[in-house]
């Protein structure tokens, strides 16, 4: 099992999280999306406790909301004392709506308009990470029409490649996001930021991609940035008391994928970050990190039902399911890997290799390619593991399919936080 | 200019349906999806008019509604006399509130659910694209308990291959749609099909894939399919009455993409079709085609307003919009080409090398590389032309971003078809 929330019961079933699975997909129908809270809390407070004690001082996980953003999921991280990140004015009403305390909420994006700046001000936002000239100016300009000195953080790209999917590499001076330090645009960028009455300017942000198995483009990243750091102390007598390091923390989605120590990894991260802050002089900043993926991806599966199976002669073999690209966008973005299971066959021998296929009216419309699983019969049901993040949070009515539902479990209880689309929801925005 | 729908005024804006559409922006904000109603009337009633004149009898386009979905569009394509082809309860359930007659609408998918089949038989469904074994016996079953004869035509594969993008392409053996001819399984799925007490065969439908430009793929399935229809009739004593040769007639996206001649196709393929039945001796079936794309797409554009402009020495330049892959994922999907504008701008030089990219935090999150256009400034008004189809229909709320509104121009009349999503809409389910 890639994950130890998963096992199989005296029936024979999927069990997460204690749950025997096919008994979630009675009670709740398919597809569902179904958490485990207690992993989500777990992950947390691995996050929370080594970087208190490796960094220490303030030094804290931000959740990457992106990831999943709903207000249960903001309740847990506030009981958990996390910080967040947000990336919209909608992730970030949610927070609010969820009594998130919006000091410990950071907001970011290459793109904020005017009205984002002026509402996240509104909603006491604690940080932004500032991409651009134009949005330090608009914050300035917003800050100041509410009369408060606003506290940002600059986001830059350190020109890491940290070899993973191009569509998620961020780190790369060739980014959408930020500005780079080779090409002196990070200078300038901090310079500005100095000159402005309203901001005050506590430190930097990078971010290198994501699903990154590789320890070493963490610790490149982290020794361009102090160096950076030391650089704007010297050249404009500016030290940072902030840095955020970003997220990006690989997870393990099927068996050959390594298995990450993230505790292991933080210190390890640490003992670079300090050692290099004293070889440049520089006082050791508040250290943040943005997990999200790693934080609620294996907290997750999606259950859905087989229909067809599709046998054909000599090609290939596919299997399809209630679900599909609209819960599900990754394998048609990503060709991104997952572990698929026969719920209620999960003792059986996985020797019939089929293509998962979604409902949808595309081909591309696909979960999985090449899996191989106990041969499912119409009415089985399918598991894909480790759908906890970019799954709800990517989710479409592609084909006008309803969304599913998330159902949270929390040791033996479990409830709903998100409920499932109905007809009528999907036309109530239409005249 | 890539239609003939699109202008420039005096003021040097760009038009649309004769609309201005940095008025249409600031009317509505952006992002907003702005379709000209007429340009989609005019485009089914080049498909009638030619499917009348050239196949005679009852045949008949079907729009494909995965491609465009929301309840003012089955009004129109009630009031135009089109059929439709609805892909899940959600399409079904939509057209059934907008007043559509279900006696000309066809259910298709490779996985319809005994859910999905009894709540089509339950709305009156005409015909069900029946793709497989075991939708057969689930049709026949839920048709036998209505106490109903419900029609069918069988969806096969004809082995072609459109050379589209692989994701588009659906007339493969190996497809995930259908029987194939190939193997003999369309054969035994017509023999099923015929022994089913609650099923009336009508007919067999293809569908080669989508964005096809050129002619002879719709060809070379229909001569497959002919031969087929003559074969089922010797072999089975089986003559087909109904013959659906699918869609993906291409769209002109950019200005090197050819302009299709709808009705010069179609009375291409009547004549081909017309003496291979004659050839084969087979009656002149009712003929149907399911047009999505090139109904809606070029009746659609995108409205948004730029925000950060980036230039990163030696690199490249980036233009961020107020919205992205949430409302068009197709750039990210398949790197889809699209035509973009600076509205406000029209008649300025294009010499601005830029990536257009999106606001949500995510590398891929593009909606077009390397297009030129004349430098935008914040709050210029950007146009993503030809978005009328697959934009609306796929949109997400990644980054919990909401969804824009559709606003629908006919002649001087300006009107909302679907509103924007509000925040409250956006955490509507959340417990």
């Amino acid at each position: 099992m890639i994950c130890n929330n998963l096992g199989i019961n005296e029936k024979g079933h999927l069990t997460f999280a204690g749950h025997d699975t096919v008994d979630l997909a009675e009670k709740y129908q398919t597809p569902a999306y179904i958490m485990d809270e207690n992993k989500i809390r777990e992950k947390c407070r691995i996050y929370k406790k080594a970087m208190s004690e490796f960094f220490g001082g303030n030094s804290m996980p931000l959740f990457a909301s992106k990831s999943l953003c709903f207000k249960r999921i903001y309740e847990i991280m506030k009981e958990e004392e996390m910080g967040i990140d947000v990336v919209s004015p909608g992730e970030l009403y949610t927070a609010v709506k969820a009594g998130f305390p919006m000091e410990r909420a950071y907001f970011h994006g290459n793109n904020k308009t005017d009205f984002d700046i002026a509402f996240a001000i509104e909603n006491g936002i604690g940080y932004f990470v500032c991409d651009n000239v134009e949005e330090l100016d608009a914050i300035d300009r917003e800050a100041g029409n509410k009369g408060i000195k606003q506290k940002i953080i600059l986001r830059l790209t350190p020109g890491i490649d940290p070899h993973t999917h191009a569509k998620i590499s961020t780190g790369n001076v060739d980014s959408k996001f930020g500005a780079a330090i080779e090409t002196g645009q990070a200078k300038e960028l901090v310079e500005l930021a100095l000159s402005k009455k309203n901001i005050a300017l506590m430190g930097y942000h990078c971010h290198i991609g994501s699903q990154i198995f590789e320890y070493d483009p963490f610790c490149d990243a982290a020794v361009i940035m102090i160096k950076f750091i030391a650089d704007m102390k010297t050249e404009l007598g500016f030290e940072a008391s902030v840095l955020n390091l970003g997220g990006g923390m690989g997870v393990k989605y099927v068996e050959s994928d390594p298995e990450i120590d993230y505790a292991k990894n933080i210190e390890g991260i640490a003992d670079l970050v300090k050692s290099e802050c004293a070889k440049l002089g520089v006082t050791m900043p508040t250290i943040l990190m943005e997990p999200g993926r790693s934080i609620v991806a294996d907290a997750g599966l999606t259950l859905y039902t087989a229909g067809t199976r599709k046998e054909i002669k000599g090609f290939k073999n596919y299997v399809s399911i209630d679900g599909g690209m609209p819960d599900n966008p990754r394998y048609a973005l990503y060709q991104s890997a997952y572990t698929v299971m026969v719920a209620n066959k999960a003792n059986e021998e996985a020797d019939y290799e089929c293509t998962i296929a979604g409902r949808c009216c595309e081909s591309g419309d696909l979960i999985q390619e090449g899996v191989k699983i106990p041969k499912p019969e119409r009415g089985d049901t399918i598991a894909v593991l480790t759908t906890g993040a970019y799954n709800f949070a990517m989710s479409s009515n592609y084909n006008a399919i309803c969304k599913p539902p998330v159902i949270m479990l929390d040791g033996e209880k479990d409830y709903v936080a998100v409920k499932r689309e109905s007809f009528d929801d999907l036309i109530a925005r239409q005249v």
